[in-house]
């Protein structure tokens, strides 16, 4: 990924730091009555960012001190990683009071890693509506659209005129910024009938009814337990700003916003790739996460490839008369048995993204299949042609001596590609679509899994071109 | 990545994909005004997904029976490929107003793309003012954020009431959807000042004075030189829902909304993952990819593996002499040198996407490094212990007789495992800050790379251990 910095907001976020530290330094303990009116004005974003770099006991007195609407703002941001302990230092009936001002995603996420006991003791002073809110967005699994959702959204009965809608937006106090749409139900059933824009609402009279404006499709739902990529795809697919999730009544429970997508495409991704470089994914950040989590994720994976690899070890034993006689195989084990690897990794990782993104389905196994053995085919011969060229030269030009049969172990090492590189492509390309297949995740398909699977069987490739090109010769 | 499909959606375009199916299958050719008037209630998206199914001849005829403003809003749409051909295929004067009428950054896409000698005839016969506004777009580099933005945006001049706002955004006349902010000049020098929110402008009654409403921060700004993963960053950072461009006089060009954003963080993911398993990124989903352009993305870096993974051949002949008479060390060559590999390719994986997502930075490297030094030696330490284990336990139960000296083979093996795991990891961690340093991109410090990186080295090391610990015995 480049990394052009911007370097305004850096000269911006550098200044606010150089402040807060130069308070911290050389003026002694920092007066957070003073900084909390220095960063009023300031972004919420970055009142987070220049709270961060306080001691959590002064970044609570600077929140403290902070206007109400901005201390929410602040805490209301999905990544700001110190909510937690400040809302705890916070004065019980302050922390009630922000709580139940916070947009009820927050304050679920809040909850749901807070420690007990200061978890149930908070919990139990909030008032019984807050209660039962959070309690129903904890109740739905992790990753799912009914964890993502919030309960804040603006809904509005079908009889109603644009104006009686206008008013109500008015009227309900808010503190979050946006309203993505207005959700109109059916009067008696609370069905969900439509999502009207706000953009589309203040182009009507006040007079108009609201249905008017509305538009003439049907508004794209998900259901509360759809996965959280799915729900990705869907707010992709239609360019929304949030989608409405219902349950079996097509009651409206929540609405799943886009920046929430966002964030979790985020994090997914980071797994994707902790996991496709053959590891456990973190769940903190690299420099955050503590030695032994850390050593625990990637001990299990490197323990289990090892154990894989082992049986490269049999399969040498296996081979170990022919390895005394002919020597000069064994110079090339790590050539052939990499090739086999790299092209393996390729396609691996090529098919793993094409599922991910819905460009191919499982049933298309057999389709890639048939892209990819021309494709390996090509790239063996173009690595056996490369490497029997490697061993002709060496041979010319003196550099070293492969023996009387030379020519014939120059065919051996360049059919083996031919066959690894072929087998490395198909089953590199395979392996996603057996692991979704039998239930699991195709990203486990890492690299250094496909790499472990293919060095046994290249080695049992490589040995058998040899016996059959070698015998009656060096074998 | 999980999987699980929206049945209600997979339904609805199921039972959409089978009308028209049906209509090209059984009952002849397809009726497109027909089509169009079933589909015209549809949303935009999935017309698009209805079109997509159909002869491009067919799909324009249905494109052009449909009325003008469904018809806009599925060209707007971000990831219809049919766009161009059909824009192509619609009559001259009727190109014109459908693409005037299209949203900037689409007409500007379209373009971007569109071959010659179409692209010039088309674009000649265009407005001048539409023509200018798509130059300036078409100016800015790919994977900028002037290449991302569009120019459809509100402004307001700052002595304006919120009443003369609300009527500005009622007459002028859209297509699109979404405002995503009012965006605040000063009236003389046109510089941005605020950004407002729709929301927080219908709180505010009629005659109060714009400004009122203006949240007290500055606007976030981007610069149209950024780049489009710096921008995606801000409006995390920010929960932003479009962020504004401005030149060097603040005077706003353009702005980038979130959803534009997504879809260029997915591409993004796809190349930094395709990089990662080894391979130049392709251009193009996997099933829609010519055989040999494919071929090209793949064997380059599969080429230039190879040529490095031969190093290992030369570090083997330079060992032959040595091999020949501890023919047992070749059996482990397979297993230590894939450790090293994949403990490389878990550190280097860790490191690119924690540089990506900002959580380090270039001078963090030796904090790496001090984590990655105890880490390694961690890891190393178990895989060797285990591959003691297995050659005492193959030696004792008399699977395999590894000679008289097996407790210093196993010796070997062990300590060569905890020198490369370590080795493996340090030089997996610090490839991507070197790359970096170099002013390439991280994310081509592939898997393979750093395995093949690690092979040689490794084999180097795995000998001189060999040397020390078995001279005089064996070696």
């Amino acid at each position: 990924m480049n990394e052009i910095r911007d370097p305004a907001e850096d000269r911006r976020l550098d200044a606010v730091r150089a402040d807060a530290r130069a308070d911290t330094l050389q003026d002694g303990p920092v007066d957070p009555v003073a900084l909390a009116a220095e960063l009023a004005g300031e972004h919420p974003a970055d009142i987070a960012a220049a709270l961060d770099e306080q001691e959590p006991e002064t970044a609570a007195a600077v929140l403290a001190s902070l206007p109400h609407e901005r201390r929410i703002e602040v805490l209301d941001l999905p990544d700001f990683d110190l909510s937690n302990d400040l809302i705890e230092a916070l004065p019980g009936e302050e922390a009630v009071r922000v709580i139940t001002a916070m947009s009820a995603d927050r304050a679920a996420d809040l909850f749901r890693w807070m420690e007990e006991p200061a978890r149930s003791e908070l919990f139990g002073r909030l008032p019984a509506e807050t209660q039962n809110e959070l309690n129903r967005l904890l109740s739905w699994p992790e990753h799912t659209a009914g964890s993502l959702m919030t309960t804040e959204f603006v809904t509005a009965p079908a009889n109603w005129t644009i104006g009686d809608t206008l008013r109500h937006i008015r009227a309900i106090e808010r503190t979050r910024e946006t309203i993505y749409a207005i959700y109109v139900l059916d009067p008696a059933s609370h069905k969900l009938l439509k999502a009207v824009t706000l953009r589309r609402l203040i182009t009507g009279e006040p007079n108009q009814p609201l249905l008017s404006v509305a538009p003439s499709h049907d508004p794209i739902t998900v259901d509360p337990l759809m996965d959280r990529e799915d729900v990705a795809r869907l707010i992709l697919k239609y360019d929304l700003l949030a989608v409405p999730v219902v349950d079996e009544r097509e009651n409206v429970l929540g609405i799943v916003t886009v920046d929430d997508v966002m964030d979790a495409m985020i994090e997914e991704a980071t797994e994707d790739a902790q996991k496709f470089g053959g590891m456990e994914a973190l769940d903190e950040p690299y420099m955050e996460i503590g030695f032994l989590s850390m050593l625990k994720k990637r001990a299990g994976w490197l323990c289990v490839l090892f154990l894989g690899e082992m049986f490269t070890a049999s399969a040498m034993q296996h081979f170990e008369g022919e390895l005394e006689r002919a020597i000069v195989l064994t110079l090339f084990i790590p050539l052939i048995m990499s090739s086999g690897g790299n092209s393996g990794s390729q396609a691996t990782s090529l098919i793993i993204r094409a599922l991910a993104l819905h460009e191919i389905q499982l049933g298309d196994w057999w389709r890639v299949a048939l892209r990819e053995l021309p494709s390996g085919l090509a790239l063996g011969a173009i690595l056996g042609t490369l490497g029997m060229v490697r061993i002709t030269a060496w041979q010319l030009i003196g550099l070293h001596d492969y023996g009387p049969y030379w020519m014939l172990v120059a065919l051996t090492v360049g059919s083996a590609l031919v066959a690894i590189v072929t087998f490395g492509s198909l089953i590199g390309s395979m392996l996603p679509f057996a692991l979704r297949r039998l239930g699991f995740d195709p990203a486990s398909a890492s690299a250094p899994f496909v790499a472990t699977f293919i060095d046994v069987t290249g080695l049992v490739i490589y040995f058998s071109v040899a016996l059959v090109i070698l015998h009656g010769t060096l074998l």
